[in-house]
């Protein structure tokens, strides 16, 4: 214990259970090294991030009425105007209709609102359900909470239903099932494989949860659609929201961060009723209420439709930053590599042969870093639960933040390591 | 039960234990019925607020290099160069030497602090003493945390060392001492008070806490400085925070709210090393980082010296707001209330004769709804001790954000009200 230890009995129980994100000495690696080309970060594309669209809904903004509101403290749920015009727009893509800006609260990213939830929800030994492999900053908050985190299979149209019912089972069969507080679903072109949720899926999945669990009650699902607004291609897939017509049983959160700017960390919930009142609280205490100002600028860029125009341009950017990761990986990869190719969001999946171990202290990511490549080891994305073996033979790549000459740098280098290990 | 209730045992433990600010609803009053003048919200000066400095740091930062890095994710700490920014001005204000960056943690407004200072301290029946009266908002979070929250007497010198060593020497004969986890102060002008805490208090509290409690292993002071750049007039006091020059005891928070503006929700902390991870992973998990937008927008004003400029002008305005309505009160209220001058800040704390109720269900709250003047009543500031009795005849009123017009009619009406209720 060095000077700066504190004695952990010092602690709250949550910050004993709480440890340093995994990938955080990942992430700042390249800052240390700029020759490092990282395909690890989960940021977005820097070169589109919307500095006109944002100086002119400042300049707007700053000669209106509006100002003064915008920079006084807002409320704890967040500015009505766009609570309204979230509002709007999840009745525009059919989550829902009438939505009441009552029901809905604007957060610091939606991250913030998964912190809530779980702060509102989550005693020690309380059971979340999630996707196996998931988000694992998620993961991060609640093994602070002290939940027990158990994962279920997806395939490339999502969360198997059948593994879902098994594990709905089983919870019922050792007791546990009332203990079943949250079950985590990305639905649009999920972190980290880029699979989304079928139609039928949500459908599958909400009639089995049904009957396993009191959903509303006992059992909340949170549908994360972070991702949502970056489709590239192909139909879009009805929220999952869709079939909670009352408002009862499902949180429905998404952001501007992935489609707008992450640096005005605004994101937002749709939140059912009986639930609503303790997220808010939790939130009066937290923060009361997130920058008022950044609402008032993506407002401003909602009702102008800069926003709308904004993401149609991602869209196209992100498609064809899609199209050369894929390319240069299946030119410079061993055809043996698999992999999910997303219809949307910043990630690609790759699974190399079983048997190899992408993980931190394997052959792989150490050849990596050494030709100067980064990548997320994809054991970070699944549930350690006991008796489970995470697979060790997969690997999260990001197009999103890194620049197409970095892209197809990186991939070759990536492609280098993968056959320098597989030889 | 109505449908939108959850049973409690299906809520997480801090959830059961939080409940709706006591003066949500008072807040929410004047914006259903504009007549009423409120004395009662502690937001800023609105008319004063800096639009044409955030105009012009918005337009030199979308014009910059800057940009896009600003409207990226940030870190989890926050911007680098803000958090630089925020050790020179403390240095400046002498509050310590060489402070280092990796120290200073900026968050969502500094109730984002608290909170999270909280989250990585308390457990269920962990003590923290406070000013008595103090920050409702605090006790708010500190009751969802579960602390056995305690208080101690203050006067215009702030808070009375014979009564915190009082306290501390009951809480060592109970056995008690070591759940002593925090002591919070706000150390210039106090909300509700308008009290700052002595230069010789100070030396004297260190020194007696020290003696009673294991300071930065045990114990944390926290030293909330939200309002310390509005004096408007007297000699600064040095920080409490200038005797832990170790950075080992003492949390000093600080806060662009006051001094800014409170819709860019910029926040800042100067935190013990051994505590410093503890609330960094906190935050990781709670929204990994504020916004990067509105931290790189205060920075600016830092640098560019609008900020000092803006802190001058505000100085001037408060006391005018300040003189004014103390005018107002001498002017219009009876002889025998008392009234402690605040050298700055936001508050002015009133005291009836004793016996009368100022509490919502009291006559003279009645009285002055009925005439559409607000006010917070007193007993909110106060902890809720078993078998010790709230004093119930005092009152917080601001000169915040309420107009110069306002401030006259309002202390007209509430003066009348006190008149009537004396009668």
């Amino acid at each position: 214990m060095d000077m700066y230890d504190l004695p952990s009995e010092m602690l709250s129980a949550k910050a004993r259970r709480a440890t340093d994100p995994p990938i955080a000495w990942l992430l700042r690696m390249p800052i240390e090294d700029p020759e490092i080309i990282s395909l690890a970060a989960g940021f977005v594309d820097e070169e589109s991030l919307p500095a006109e669209e944002v100086a002119e809904c400042a300049r707007e903004l700053l000669g209106s009425d509006e100002i003064n509101a915008s920079l006084q403290y807002g409320t704890t749920p967040g500015f009505l105007a766009l609570r309204e015009e979230v509002c709007r727009m999840l009745e525009r893509q059919g989550a829902g209709k009438s939505i009441s800006p009552n029901d809905v609260v604007l957060t610091g990213g939606s991250q913030q609102l998964l912190h809530l939830i779980t702060d509102a929800l989550i005693n020690e030994g309380d059971i979340v359900l999630v996707e196996d492999p998931t988000y694992f900053v998620y993961m991060g908050t609640l093994q602070a909470a002290g939940a027990r985190v158990t994962g279920v299979a997806l395939d490339e149209k999502g969360i198997i239903p059948e593994s879902l019912e098994e594990k709905l089972r089983s919870l019922q069969r050792s007791g546990d099932i009332s203990r079943l507080k949250l079950v985590y679903l990305m639905t649009y072109f999920q972190n980290p494989t880029g699979t989304s949720l079928a139609w039928e899926r949500k459908q599958r999945l909400y009639e089995i949860l049904s009957r396993y669990c009191e959903l509303g009650k006992t059992t909340f699902v949170v549908e994360d659609a972070a991702y949502k607004e970056l489709r590239f291609e192909g139909e879009d897939i009805p929220y999952l929201k869709s079939l909670d017509s009352e408002n009862r049983s499902v949180v429905l959160m998404g952001s501007f961060s992935k489609s707008f700017s992450p640096g005005l960390r605004v994101g937002f919930g749709w939140v059912p009723r009986q639930l609503h009142d303790h997220v808010l609280r939790q939130k009066g205490n937290e923060d009361f209420g997130s920058s008022n100002f950044c609402q008032h600028l993506v407002h401003r860029a909602l009702v102008t439709g800069r926003y709308s125009r904004h993401v149609e341009m991602l869209r196209l950017r992100y498609r064809k930053k899609r199209d050369l990761m894929l390319r240069r990986l299946a030119e410079h990869f061993p055809s043996d590599v698999q992999v999910i190719k997303p219809q949307g969001g910043l990630y690609v999946w790759a699974s190399l042969p079983e048997g190899v171990n992408t993980g931190c202290d394997g052959e792989l990511f150490k050849e990596a870093l050494r030709i100067k490549v980064l990548y997320v080891p994809g054991e970070f994305c699944y549930c350690s639960e006991p008796g489970v073996a995470k697979p060790t033979n997969n690997l999260r790549i990001s197009f999103g933040m890194v620049t197409e000459e970095d892209i197809a740098a990186g991939m070759a280098r990536l492609g280098e390591a993968v056959r320098t290990v597989l030889k």
